[in-house]
């Protein structure tokens, strides 16, 4: 299977052929196609698949002669990017409502070619390589991101993710459930953890930074999300006086605007992309409407005095509409500084490669906290993603795949 | 059967068990219970069930030695409420989204119980009686409010209905056709019409104008519903530049504030109740955004003066942020005044009760322009209308049957 036969394979799915956008919702029929066709990919090449407890999947490829459970089990804080532990790559299979082919498969089936390409140049393993493939990464069914990293490294408490509900209604646990996994025992797998020595996930740049072909990322700039809940008084948009309304789609608009002047002033960015109303009637005034801010910015401070501000300026437009604010954090993510030795040793082994942030949360941003971990990026040429427009150059792709290669072999031969 | 037991038996079809709202959107599965309910009561009561080309709903109690296809089949345009014809009354079963439960079948079940109390007192008729259920009263489902009366007196093209989508993309016709109708065949009826002299129609009060139990229509106020269209680009909610987003979010809250200031400036209602974004991920920037104006006022130069300023401000607000804006008229309807004759004569059989004009648009006023038409209101202790506080007391309904039983017998027996 060649980088372009597999990419072939996964562009179907879940496209919606009016807009080209793609909607793989984790554990939908097309997420769930994916995953079949992973588990495809992972058998091809004689790879033995974990399944973690967290819905996450993991391809193993053991150097010869070890032990199929891997490099077997340090002590997970003693590990370093130069010894011990599998090296884990890959990325993620779901998408945003509407996403780009890219985001999240790139980094899979770059993975899978990079194994591909090692074992044709007959490389010798010293530790194993793992192809993982995230679940939840985008949440864009249970509202909060990198769900399958942040249970595993214990990032978010099982108990909260249980009780997360998909736009149905419906719970992480149910679905879980639903899907062949305990809900009672998801969370934190530390002998999982102590298996994998450092983690190079690769992934579509997402904005316009990267001029070369293939980036590698300093850091992941402080992001999260907030829910913002305005509850007023549902009524007849035809005979209710202005005077008498309570209607929350007025401090709503309020707080759009007031989210892109207060990052206008703080040097960061802040969107509103997702609104619920409630009833939702042409003729009726809303009773309530539920808004997520999304704002990230280069530094904790401002981002939080972004949301601190929009919050102020949500209430203030309210309280002449008696409308109620509430303002929950779904999810915060504080800087996150890509290991400076990993880094440094995967400059060595490409050659100077432009080094660059990113405003986007990923897998690897989580594994950070308990591994040495990387990200390389290979060029978007326009910059935009999270929409059916987001592209990168064939070219482009298969020189990240030669990067990849070249990573994993200095990292696992080495 | 009592007022009560038919309240009994419509209440539990399709409420929201949460919310206590009611979601019956026509020939969905609520709907259709409700339509159901109503070939029950016109059976259990000898009555004759028609359904118009359009799928409203008619059971007609002729004369005694009457034919049965009512008094005739006069000229239309000699139709007055003193002669001639049968007298029609009834509303409609079908609900907004969580809209409560007295809106439409309130005027339902009392047309019912206003012909058993007629039978009990054995009174003659000398026109036939007709209680009538309207089809898509409220538009929730294709967009157009009143859609089976103004399909019945031509106040709609029918190949536009035909083409009318619901929110998963349905088409009327298709919807129409898969319920038994033929949807090339709906349009005006003058056949059924001319069998019909004049209409009254008892409805809930929406506001909280009615200070007695049971007050007289005066007018409907103009009113209509607009779509804005605001077209941007998606694109990643955390690596595009404040600079180079085209977010339709921004005009789109833009144009909320715009609609309040716009209804307060010129002395209308301006209500925005319903907004469909794409792709609505949390962490994407929008690619469009459509939003519903719902307009409304005494004077049609003063909505429309209301409309036109909006969309200025909707424009001037899309400008910098490079988002394209469409306004289309979904409908509007000019002022109604019901005719004074028949309201007079209503005046003088209930003996002095108050007279007021309503914001809300009602089949009715769709009829109104074909035949003498009336409304009776009962009170309504809160205003609240088209969310689940909707009310009225019992005893309150019960003096509407009352009111109703005399207006009915007044111009079918005198």
């Amino acid at each position: 299977m060649t980088f372009a036969s597999m990419w072939a394979d996964l562009l179907p799915i879940g496209r919606d052929a009016a807009t080209g956008g793609y909607h793989r919702f984790a554990w939908t029929p097309p997420e769930l196609e994916c995953r079949a066709w992973f588990l495809d990919e992972a058998r091809r090449r004689g790879m033995d698949v974990e399944r973690d407890a967290n819905g996450n999947l993991f391809a193993w490829w053991h150097p010869e002669g070890a032990a199929s459970q891997g490099a077997g089990s340090q002590d997970p804080g003693s590990q370093d990017a130069a010894s011990g532990g599998a090296v884990l790559t890959g990325s993620h299979l779901d998408s945003v409502p509407g996403g780009g082919a890219f985001d999240g498969p790139l980094g899979v089936v770059s993975a899978f070619a990079a194994v591909d390409a090692m074992r044709e140049r007959g490389v010798r393993l010293r530790r194993p390589i793992v192809v993982g493939a995230f679940a939840e990464e985008e949440g864009a069914r249970f509202g909060v991101a990198c769900l399958g990293s942040r249970l595993l490294t214990g990032a978010i408490d099982p108990a909260r993710a249980r009780a997360l509900t998909d736009g149905d209604g419906r719970t992480f646990a149910e679905v879980a459930a639903e899907n062949g996994l305990d809900p009672d025992a998801v969370g934190p797998d530390e002998g999982l953890l102590g298996r994998i020595g450092c983690h190079v996930e690769l992934h579509v740049e997402q904005g316009r930074a990267l001029a070369e072909p293939v980036g590698v990322a300093s850091s992941i700039i402080p992001h999260g999300r907030w829910r913002f809940g305005f509850t007023g008084a549902g009524d007849h948009a035809g005979t209710t006086r202005l005077a008498d309304r309570r209607d929350p789609m007025l401090p709503f608009a309020g707080m759009v605007l007031a989210a892109r002047e207060a990052a206008e002033r703080n040097g960061t960015v802040a969107t509103v992309g997702k609104v619920r109303v409630v009833p939702g009637g042409v003729n009726a005034i809303a009773s309530s409407v539920t808004a997520w801010l999304d704002a990230r910015g280069p530094e904790d401070d401002a981002v939080r005095r972004t949301v601190a501000e929009v919050g102020e300026a949500a209430r203030t437009a309210a309280r002449p509409h008696r409308v109620a604010v509430d303002v929950a954090e779904e999810s915060y993510t504080e800087v996150v500084d890509f290991n400076l030795a990993l880094r440094d040793r995967i400059g060595a082994i490409l050659g100077g490669v432009p080094v660059l942030p990113t405003g986007a949360g990923h897998d690897a941003g989580v594994l950070a906290s308990r591994m040495p971990a990387a990200m390389l990026f290979v060029r978007n040429p326009t910059g935009i993603s999270h929409a059916p427009a987001e592209h990168a150059d064939t070219a482009d792709c298969l020189a990240g795949v030669e990067a990849l290669t070249a990573v994993l072999t200095g990292l696992a031969c080495g």
